[in-house]
């Protein structure tokens, strides 16, 4: 492309300051170093970690940023050394990279990949960043920052995908879809017949229910307390529907009195150390299994001992489990086959001069995803 | 005998009182009821659990009452209705039963009894007690009160053992060995060629080490703060040993620098929620599994969740996973055809009269198991 070997000039969504509007910047793209990729992103999904680290967080040294990490794009150009991609192919950037030659990567026990850095944070992201704005760096939060209609990310950290994937509907697996329907598969492992609980209804929340479903769930009982969410649920396989607004006793006394003493399996989506403990309780005392999906690191979660010595397994899971190319392909195909569905999660869609208004839904719980059209493709 | 069918005058020691020294006392022992065997108690351990229901729990609603949970016996007569025993057959006490009729028992997924009471408590269990003293029941903890030369137990809480088991030795595999042993292989799951961690060296943890090995562990590390511990250890099967006191940085820290971030396997044999989080924090973060062992119920045990997140899975067991009536008979066989050690936990052995210099070895870490003969086999 005529725009190889150059800085890109072109438009960003750029945190400036914690807790402030983005503020739709030209910023400078630099081009793609050594096993790295230029890509011209499509389309972004909206995520509530977005919010988590602008709103919550409170990490004042990651600012000024550009955030987003769950979108699709098209390799625009690569660096030396880069062989898997090559300009013109679709992609979706990862959060969490598979370089497929760290023990971990080579390991059948863990999706996470030694060069991934979640929920840390490290002062010298800023020099590693390609992303500059009036003369200061950006940092690239999640190494993807997906909210600039370029951005470069590591080869290792970009799924290819089939040629014929929707990048405005794709854009989705590469976090929501991936984290909630993994989660039930992977981490969980759901199995057939059971009774599950997923607590949280936005879009991890809800792929989280799908998941429980192709698992083969009996009974999947979608917890929030936005009964506004519950229609959507059943859509995606929920069986049963409980707001704990609606209960004086706790959600996990109601649970277990729907259930004869809890579920076999249940996933925290919500991103709240009160919920994550809700969940376990929640889970059947002798064997249950509970997963916590949502992101948080600001409090401690707690648990009396007692719930995990008589039977429980509290675990957690980043990115569902999957190896993130691998699994970005894979989950890709199985909407391409209809095997899974993305449109029923896409509520809204707006330019990217709109971010601020995406931001303010997903806040208010106004929408599932909001997909926020980049560049054009 | 000579004594079916009529109350039994014998000594046990008393614990009238939360946090003072257990008296010997002349009590009657009722005759055994529907589906109850009375038993001559032969030999008990002391557990730390027996102290911790005297000296921290702090239930005062719990006394008077007959501790002991550890022990081994001979039937002196059964009630109506029992059909697995008869006077005369080799027992030990459950404080866990296995029923084999319930939807638990019936689960390969749990060892955990509908009929079990783990860390609960309800005042009608006074009226269950079999056990009294100057005209006052005396609660029968965890349903089996072994500190008595006589108690009453229900069927489904014994397991018959074979008739050639020493029950000065075997009486440990009723707390201790299943517990701990049972933990690295049944709840941890321990493979071959792993690394794993063991913290806290009583009997509980020396039977982890042992289960370890067992299980073919490349690399355990025993850890202690009481030095003393460690040689005990090797004995097991430990291959490496740290003292936490030994270092400035937290154990979790000295631990992944010897293991290139964290052991595969690490399990808690303490009873202590700090130690509880040390223990998971020690393993490695992209799949490691900690399993809970010792008992307390005082404190939440508290993580923050990025710890699961990331790959972590947190359990805890009771009796190490063993279905209590098969896996006692199990280890008391592999303990005759010497696959397992007993006769090296025990340092010291008493008559009930000293019962109390038992708890104090115990209380100030001096011995690992005190055997105490409570009445001549």
């Amino acid at each position: 492309m005529a725009t190889a070997g150059k800085v890109i000039k072109c438009k960003a969504a750029v945190a400036w300051e914690f807790n402030q509007p983005l503020v739709i910047e030209e910023v400078e793209v630099a081009p793609p170093q050594e096993k790295e990729i230029r890509i011209k992103i499509v389309a972004a999904g909206v995520c509530q970690s977005d919010l988590y680290f602008l709103l919550k967080c409170m990490n004042k040294a990651m600012f000024p940023a550009v955030l987003g990490h769950e979108a699709a794009g098209i390799v625009e150009s690569v660096g030396p050394g880069v062989t898997e991609f090559q300009p013109g192919d679709k992609v979706i950037p990862l959060f969490m990279p598979q370089c497929r030659e760290c023990r971990f990567c080579n390991s059948p026990k863990t999706n996470v990949c030694v060069n991934g850095i979640v929920g840390r944070f490290d002062e010298k992201e800023f020099e590693a960043s390609r992303i500059s704005c009036k003369g200061r760096k950006l940092l690239q939060l999640a190494g993807t920052s997906t909210f600039s209609e370029y951005t470069v990310v590591k080869e290792i950290a970009v799924a290819k995908i089939d040629a014929a994937a929707p990048l405005d509907k794709v854009c989705l697996i590469g976090c929501a879809i991936c984290t909630g329907y993994g989660a039930a598969v992977n981490a969980a492992k759901v199995e057939a017949g059971s009774t599950c609980a997923v607590f949280g209804l936005g879009a991890v929340g809800l792929a989280a229910v799908m998941g429980c479903k192709a698992a083969g769930a009996q009974r999947i009982i979608a917890v929030d307390i936005n009964p506004e969410k519950f229609e959507k649920a059943k859509v995606f396989g929920a069986t049963d529907v409980v707001n704990p607004k609606d209960h004086s006793e706790p959600v996990h006394e109601v649970i277990a009195g729907m259930t004869n003493g809890g579920v076999d399996f249940s996933l925290e989506c919500v991103g709240n150390v009160e919920v994550m403990r809700s969940a376990l309780e929640s889970s059947m005392e002798a064997w249950g299994v509970s997963v916590i999906v949502g992101w948080t690191d600001m409090y401690d979660i707690a648990i009396r001992p007692r719930h995990l010595i008589c039977g429980r397994t509290w675990k957690g899971t980043v990115f569902g489990g999957f190896k993130a190319k691998d699994g970005v392909a894979a989950m890709t195909n199985a909407y391409l086959e209809k095997k899974v569905k993305l449109d029923e999660f896409i509520t809204h869609n707006m330019p990217l001069e709109q971010i601020n208004d995406a931001i303010e839904l997903m806040k208010n719980s106004k929408c599932i995803r909001a997909v926020v059209e980049v560049s054009p493709p």
